[in-house]
């Protein structure tokens, strides 16, 4: 713990990673691009999955489970979907082991048991979930459809980084079926809201609603949505995406319904999913070169107390105090930990819990006890101020509201001093080169431009905005004709 | 639904098939061995998840997640464990799929991505899991580690049943690693205690506590402890496992400890899990041909409301009696669903919540409305009562709580029922054929006989009962010395 953590203006790329290991979030296993989740940070994905869980099913949602392998015949039925995900599949193709007899004590595939027919690890679960739908639809009462799995999926990715691009990622993943086109599309929008809102009032990460370019369409999809989060660096995190998939999904496994009107037709889909990179957007948008900056509603330990005494008197004089603090705090739903191990410092407490992102952090001494008082010191701004210790639970409570807020607002800010509208080539190259960020340009809506624009610059259309105002333009690049502002960004 | 179930007496084996189809828990994928787990059952794992989760962080436990995949060279580490599992392996080989030249729009494992070393897909945690704590492991003061993950495994099974015996399942695996002998074992035991708590007081499944013998123990354990429970036709269920792992594995990870006594040694491990497959125990040991009988603290929907009514004025004036009801239940944390569809019949309805095992019903139609009272009808023995309106939150939450213990007390019963201390061989073979159950009997503690025993009547001693009494006897077999009973059945 002594060593400092890299800084971020110095080397943002390893002040991450140093970060994620060192506050005990993940770290690489023995198998390529794997992670383990260490229980730290497992516990912080934990919460999350309760708060998006919770909206899934207020928002009509049922959880359930589908296999993790899907036979090639069904994987390869959606071409597209396919053809996308082809390039990155972990395959089973033998379900044996046996004594290697050539080295005595190691193992063998066993080469006798080849399946028949391979089997892919799920990269995403659209095949093997329609071909179930295919079952289970018959009539419009069977329709919405409307269901979601946490999971872990596979995508055998080159250059793998912690949380934000690993070959396993755990993540949930919403399927749905429905009988016409626009409440299909009314779907993917609502469940793009819901990972807005989550996002910007849990993780405290303001997020831009958008539309993904063709280019950059889930592959088998008619449209795919996202929401869009800037990084301290500038970068855009892609945090969240939810794809309106039309017919395609239905067509591919023969999904019909028999409509009111005794019609027959294909069902219409949708499939939308956040995943652990999450944690890598909730990392990079708000920590400093201290540690981890964790927003109240996701802290697994929301408030440490640390007691400054010198032998067990001193401390059980403490306690006396601190433990109807803690119990209060309790009462309120508040996670505390209370920490009286004598075998650290305290000031190696206080660095710990910083790099942890502790949101509040009480100390109590023996002069505290005898005024009466608690230091409270908050993690966002690092500030400090003395209170009563008749006023603390109630300080307390308010205090992590107050850092919920302060921090998604200081991320907002931070957005809007780095989101700039351009006009001309030159301004957004030197944009781009100087002061990396979001840019707002007009773009003539061809996948030749914003293929150009990628080579010259690096940077990609992140999204076109939900929100963006119609308005009279000229593309940054061709000076051909546009409607309206899409958003530039170098990418994660 | 208009079709009834196979009845137990008749068919046990295609009852519970039936059953788990129909009352929408589970049904068979598209991919051999590997079941969908439906909403309707995923809802009732969810809760079990819930509950034991809370167990686990009670007694000190954090979750994390490890990865899906385990190399060869770690899986053979443990030679023990290795060869346990090495027969049922899913491995993987290759990372990539290509189009397929002779087959157009086909797609093909390609062979210039083969693996230079094969993954296995995890059908346990421990190999994975010791190499890495190797690293997180180096002085007593990390120790105990306490941890728990949440996942799915893959054992390739030839004979698979929904929930009971599947080539994927979802459990939970935990992985403790301790300073000394003693520690592990305690923790072993609490474990087996915790899960007996669980299978009682959630599943209303009375379990016995019993150590496994050399023969039936967990590859790579020096001592595994388990749970059994018996099904509605005798037979007994493993319900959960508890194994005490010695230095096995710190060993062959090569997992190390400084002590307090600065003297270095192996550290000592423990793992257990419960699946799925406490689904089939759930199942199997509560239900009637008429469905589900689910115990209240695990059903999804804990009261149902069926209104009967014709028209939608009468609708209307029924549910301004019954909406302030659902309120108030719902306050007390009771799950309720009112259903008010008029799609199908009271008696359709009655007959689907039936089948789902909803603890309780309540029906209420203009007569009721008239007189201020409703019918409650309880899942368990079907007994239907009128109640005052005024006093049915009272009687509902009252009933919820009869109800588990009125359908453990009746498992319990069955049990002991069923359950003879037999003393002769031919009494022990008259047994198992007529009036299948657990048997106390004496064995003579040797592996050869427990084989023979199996050979020659397909039961297995499903454990040695942690609170067996000291008693001479002799081996129903050889007639040899004994000093306590084994639990010998049939089993799952
Ligand atoms: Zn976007
Ligand atoms: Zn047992």
């Amino acid at each position: 713990m002594s060593k400092s953590l890299p800084k971020r203006s110095e080397n943002y790329s390893e002040w991450y990673n140093e970060l994620v290991k060192r506050a005990d979030l993940a770290e690489n296993s023995a198998v390529r691009g794997c992670m383990v989740i260490k229980p730290y940070g497992y516990s912080i994905w934990e919460k999350m999955q309760r708060a998006l869980d919770d909206m899934f099913k207020e928002t009509g949602h049922t959880n359930a489970y589908f296999p993790l392998f899907v036979p090639k015949s069904l994987f390869e039925a959606e071409e597209k979907n396919a053809e996308g995900f082809a390039k990155e599949c972990a395959v089973v193709t033998h379900y044996r082991l046996k004594n290697n007899p050539d080295k005595p004590g190691k193992l063998m595939v066993d080469p006798e048991a080849k399946l028949e027919e391979e089997l892919i690890v799920r990269p995403t679960s659209e095949a093997i979930i329609w071909s179930t739908y295919k079952n289970w639809i018959q009539s419009y009462r069977d329709l919405p459809l409307l269901i979601n799995q946490w999971a872990n999926v596979v995508r055998w990715e080159m250059r793998t980084r912690l949380f934000l691009r690993t070959a396993e990622f755990l993540w949930q993943e919403g399927h749905t079926a429905h009988a016409t086109r626009e409440e299909a599309i009314a779907e993917t929008e609502q469940m793009l809201h819901v990972y807005a809102t989550f996002a910007e009032e849990f993780m405290a990460v303001p997020v831009i609603r958008g539309k993904k370019t063709a280019n950059e369409r889930f592959a088998g999809a008619e449209d795919t949505y996202c929401i869009e989060a800037m990084m301290q660096d500038g970068k855009a995190l892609q945090a969240g995406t939810s794809h309106f998939l039309g017919q395609n999904f239905a067509k591919a496994f023969d999904v019909k319904f028999v409509s009111k009107e005794n019609k027959q037709d294909y069902v219409w889909g949708t499939s939308w999913g956040v995943s652990t990179r999450l944690m890598g957007a909730l990392i990079m948008a708000h920590s400093d070169d201290e540690g981890l900056i964790l927003p109240p509603k996701l802290a697994p330990i929301q408030v440490v107390i640390v007691p400054i005494f010198k032998g067990e008197e001193q401390l059980n004089l403490i306690s006396e105090t601190v433990l109807p603090i803690v119990a209060e705090l309790k009462k309120k739903g508040i996670s505390v930990k209370f920490d009286h191990s004598d075998k650290q410092s305290p000031g190696f407490k206080f660095a710990e819990y910083e790099l942890k992102g502790v949101p509040i952090r009480l100390a109590i001494g023996a002069r505290d006890l005898a005024n009466g008082t608690v230091e409270v010191a908050r993690r966002d701004t690092k500030e400090k101020k003395t209170y009563a210790i008749s006023e603390i639970v109630e300080t307390v409570s308010n205090l992590l509201e107050d850092i919920q807020t302060n921090i998604y607002q200081r991320a907002l800010n931070f957005r809007f001093e780095n989101t700039h509208q351009v006009d001309t080539w030159d301004e957004f190259t030197k944009i781009l080169e100087e002061n990396p960020g979001f840019i707002a340009a007009h773009w003539d809506g061809t996948p030749e431009t914003e293929e150009k624009i990628k080579e010259l610059t690096k940077a990609t259309i992140r999204c076109i905005p939900l929100e963006a105002v119609e308005e009279e333009g000229k593309c940054i690049l061709t000076g051909n004709p546009s409607s309206k502002r899409v958003i530039f960004a170098k990418s994660y």
